[in-house]
């Protein structure tokens, strides 16, 4: 017999969360060393928001001016090039549809769009809520950019986001990143190194 | 020449804070090892909550459900004793201002007040809003309770109280633990790793 393949760790994102970005750069090698692949899953935060009451970091009183320290003092801490962008937080509906169109289709092109989209934004610091720079995105990707965007744009793309976003909320994601090992749900990129004790030993 | 002294980490805290709890728990040894002392400095984060528009973590939608779920969790990661007391939160004025009143007269009492405080309320599950449990808090400390909670209810204590408050809020302090390394702000016993690193380093 073959051992059953373990399932991945769910990583749920925005593109436009800088703790997303900063734990997309770690999650998969951590992943990798544990016997486990990553099972990206876009969604906007704003939809929880609206459920948790809460609003960007980044808008907080307080709160607010310390996270930009916090971002870039994470940012060295870890080793990851990082500039927080302007405008921030930007929308981020077109790149998610597009990682989706990828994930039904190209399954092979979608992490380095995801990696390729974080990066756009947040290292070049170019806005990603503009369609060029998806374009952009896609096509360094490898990705026929034309045709994706056109499928991110139809019906059927567009439901999938909603309902992913639902579900997303409805499994208790209300803020990124945040990921699930089996069931156990994580949330920030600092409980990375929960994330790989729980993974090394078998929940603790 | 003796080296001048380093300054000690000033470490903001409210007892009703459960990762504040966590965090006393780890600082003292890290400080240490670091050459540094501990500036136990208590608050009260619903003043700071004003402010920032925030509302104590648990009475948030998605995020308290969680929350609950992460202490519990964390506290077995750091190895830490941790029960959530009910009923959670609850003021904390009386055993703020009698750390105060211990600070000022009797400082060699304060640190094991604190951590006598913290662990009554996060370990016992008993409500440190009470006279009665503060004062037996007093008392396991070796202090002089009655002396010390009738010192607390004197208007000196309660102005400087208010007056640290204000300090805290003035300074950036949002939430707790937060803690201040020079000038540097960290906020959350998940910043310990980078504060050690701040200080074995001296900046990063």
């Amino acid at each position: 017999m073959v051992a059953p393949m373990k399932t991945p760790i769910d990583f749920y994102f925005d593109f436009t969360s800088p703790y997303s970005y900063l734990a997309s750069e770690m999650i998969e090698p951590l992943a990798a060393r544990n016997d486990r692949g990553v099972a990206y899953r876009p969604t906007l935060l704003g939809a929880a928001f609206k459920v948790s009451g809460q609003r960007p970091l980044i808008e907080i009183p307080m709160k607010g001016d310390y996270s930009r320290r916090d971002l870039a003092r994470s940012a060295r801490f870890y080793g990851i090039p990082f500039q927080l962008p302007e405008p921030f937080p930007v929308g981020t509906v077109t790149a998610a549809r597009s990682c989706l169109v990828l994930q039904r289709e190209h399954p092979a092109l979608a992490v380095p769009f995801i990696h390729g989209t974080f990066r756009t934004y947040f290292v070049q610091g170019r806005n990603i809520s503009a369609t060029e720079v998806v374009h952009a995105a896609l096509e360094e990707a490898g990705a026929d950019a034309t045709a994706v965007l056109a499928a991110a744009g139809q019906p059927d793309i567009k439901e999938a986001l909603k309902t992913a976003v639902d579900a997303s909320i409805a499994r208790g994601v209300f803020g990124a990143p945040f990921f699930f090992v089996d069931e156990e749900p994580f949330w920030g990129s600092d409980r990375l190194p929960q994330i790989e004790r729980w993974l090394a030993t078998g929940a603790f």
